[in-house]
């Protein structure tokens, strides 16, 4: 598939700030954008409450926007496409989701973000904000080998994270409590992507890379970077049946543990074809006596209309799963 | 944009149970599968209360599966890809949502959708299942005339219908009620879809239809059928421009109207670009005083990949603003 060059925007260098205010526009109740490119939830958390803060490229969808409210995000700095906000902006960000109880910089690790995130924190630290904290989060298991762990990307198995993290971060817990539950949550998550298809810039009209129609590539970032290398594109069970045991050797999961599912979807894939990958991977869990205790399948992070998924797994205990439960409202993370 | 033809499936003659297979192992608190093809609410709701039963051609998503729950439908009849269940299906599914208050067989009008469903009324009336009715729901001002609405095609506009009438039907109306408020919001709910692109078959892997990279179609259905004519692809705002005016004029919607807005994504569409549309639309309902009540924007029923999306307006009184905010706990439709 070539990617669709043409997009429904209008002159490129407004995209974030239309994109911005549409969506603040459609969602007053529960996000409003408080200065240019900083969005934050409607009713903030209640005072003495870790803030939590994350930077991040605009493109991937519904990223990050999507999950500021109750229960999540209290602060997104919206970047670029597929481009970190600068530092000033980031300290402002924090500054608005401080409510007395320190405030949490989430970084999905990529290279832009981590210093951007950095850079904010020594800032904070010359302007006397203190009680800021940051927490690196990777899971993607193609982009460096067990045991380089730390080197790894962020992908989409971070959703996880932030979803226990916003829900813990409407407790009493504290900000370094959130940080170590934020390192739990990531340190039992693994994800790998594979896509089928390239997509474009809404910005540059360009096309990230080129694959063949019958192509498919393993181990892709949500940026398009490489993976694992390109084969011939398989059935669903087939690519189910080559993603899933790399992902199992790697935490290693074990008979007996318990674990979330998330499918996300990169863009352009149908649910149909998430729910019939799905329903291998639910099968193949089951054989190796892996317990699927609640799933997700949707888009959390897309890379634009590209047509891939990944898939993420995370091994959960009671709090994990308590915390997963709790209550959400974002624009695109609900639950009741 | 060509179409993808690769997709990540199995044997495409079993698309459809595997689908289904998929999406009742992920959300079995919500949705169980009670025969070949017949998805239905996990808790069913107290007995009295009117059921609501859809039968429809699967490949939109995340309709109708996806829209089962409380606050949703009780029953979904799913058909093969973009083709109606039988007569005899429709029935058994109507038994199952039968809670001794009646069945509403809702139709979203299509030819084959419509023929199923009075086939399946007159074989309840053959084995003396009474207290069934139907209503006939459509939208989409493109496919025929003001004054001859009932020709019209249902596309994504019945969102709106189905959720006011999954919220009224947990409440003690009867069937009679039910079917009255099902039209009364049909009857003020106007839709008009574009596109882009074009897409592909799961099952025959053919593209639907051809479009150049630079073109645009206004008022295309959710299966691609024809709608005003193709024009050289246009910007965001333009786009809005072109389509807002004939649906504001259809109903019409006037100065001091309080409306819902949707924005339903035909597929590959990015929420960047949904958003950047919405930003005009509002500000277009804006300078007309129409006052927007509530917006959804995302995927509702997609048609596969394609590239496009309806903008669908519903005049809401009171008693419909009400219904629109009862929660509802579907897969891929949660309200708190």
């Amino acid at each position: 598939m070539t990617a669709r060059v043409h997009k429904l925007i209008n002159q490129p260098e407004n995209l974030v700030d239309e994109m911005l205010a549409g969506f603040c526009a459609a969602y007053s109740d529960i996000a409003r954008l408080v200065d240019k490119r900083l969005v934050m939830r409607a009713q903030p958390k209640a005072p003495g409450k870790v803030g939590l803060v994350i930077g991040c490229g605009s493109g991937h969808e519904p990223a990050m926007t999507g999950w500021i409210g109750e229960g999540l995000f209290d602060v997104n700095i919206a970047g670029e496409i597929f481009a970190a906000p600068g530092p000033e902006l980031m300290v402002k960000g924090i500054r608005a989701a401080d409510r007395g109880g320190g405030v949490l910089i989430c970084v999905s690790h990529h290279a832009g973000d981590l210093l951007n995130a950095e850079l904010a924190l020594e800032l904070c630290q010359a302007e006397g904000i203190d009680n800021v904290d940051m927490v690196v989060l990777y899971d993607d298991i193609s982009s460096a080998p067990k045991g380089r762990e730390p080197e790894r990307r962020g992908t989409a198995g971070l959703f996880f994270v932030w979803k226990m993290l916003g829900a813990f971060c409407e407790g009493d817990g504290d900000l370094a409590a959130a940080k170590a539950l934020a390192e739990k949550a990531r340190d039992n998550t693994r994800s790998l992507a594979m896509s089928l298809s390239s997509c474009a810039s809404p910005v540059t009209g360009e096309v990230m890379f080129e694959m063949a129609p019958d192509e498919m590539e393993i181990g892709m970032g949500l940026h398009g970077e490489v993976g694992m290398g390109r084969q011939k594109a398989l059935g669903a069970d087939e690519t189910i049946d080559l993603m899933l045991p790399p992902l199992l050797e790697d935490l290693p999961f074990q008979a007996g543990d318990e674990v979330l599912v998330l499918l996300n979807n990169s863009g352009s894939l149908t649910l149909m074809e998430l729910f019939v990958l799905y329903r291998r991977a639910a099968a193949k869990l089951a054989e190796a006596d892996i317990k699927v205790y609640k799933s997700w399948i949707g888009a959390y992070a897309t890379t634009q209309e590209m047509a891939g998924f990944a898939l993420s797994l995370c091994r959960v205990d009671e709090q994990m799963k308590a915390l997963w439960d709790a209550p959400a409202n974002g624009a695109y993370m609900k639950q009741l």
